[in-house]
């Protein structure tokens, strides 16, 4: 039922800068930053040889990460993402299992063009869960 | 230089409680617990296509992770663990390049009985970074 770890979303006030920190590091390939206003969201990846680091910004004011980076104002770990075979039915066990999903419900297009849904980090150990149409 | 996402790390009360709850939502494999009195802190593995989820848990009277699961009584992401070929290289480059190694720079022996070293989340976007000999 559950894929790949699809990515790691770290939240700070400047994804490129970070993403160019990490990249200098770490020798890592960087993508261009891609604004997504349906989420509230700047995401900048960076490439690693078995998955993604995604640093996320606020973007516009009613942005959903825009306290959480007021809080943490180094930046912070910020949700993990699976990439899962059926999203409507990984929804479906998961909220059938106690999980809360977060909005409506309804999937909506993600960084990568493919649906996404978010679930309550109380019901996974404080981790944000993001799930992924692979 | 960076080699995989070995894993990503989310330190709660309970590892085993923990990890069995994503072991059913999401069909992994949960490895057993193992004590690593050394780090002062109880691991679980959950296996993913192409990473591992680790719950680690407090152990002992100077466990590095108490305050952390005082703080957040729900659990919450704690460190990304990524391979690297030559951990003492890159240490040397990161300390190097202005990031602050934690306790004395010596790799110990991490959960995987390969040499691991932390570095600070201040110089990594508020994300705390372990690195594992590959």
């Amino acid at each position: 039922m559950l894929g790949r770890l699809n990515h790691v979303a770290i939240a700070v006030r400047d994804a490129e800068k970070a993403a160019r920190i990490y990249g200098a590091a770490f020798d890592a390939e960087i993508s261009a930053a891609v604004p997504l206003p349906e989420h509230g969201v700047i995401t900048v990846f960076v490439t690693l040889p078995n998955t993604k680091i995604e640093f996320i910004q606020p973007l516009g004011d009613n942005s959903p990460i825009a306290k959480f980076v007021e809080r943490n104002a180094d930046g912070g770990i910020h949700h993990i993402c699976y990439d899962v075979p059926d999203i409507i039915a990984t929804r479906d066990k998961l909220i059938k299992d106690g999980a809360r999903v977060l909005g409506d419900g309804a999937p909506k297009i993600g960084a990568h063009g493919k649906p996404v849904l978010f679930f309550h980090p109380k019901d996974f150990s404080g981790a944000l869960v993001e799930i992924e149409q692979a």
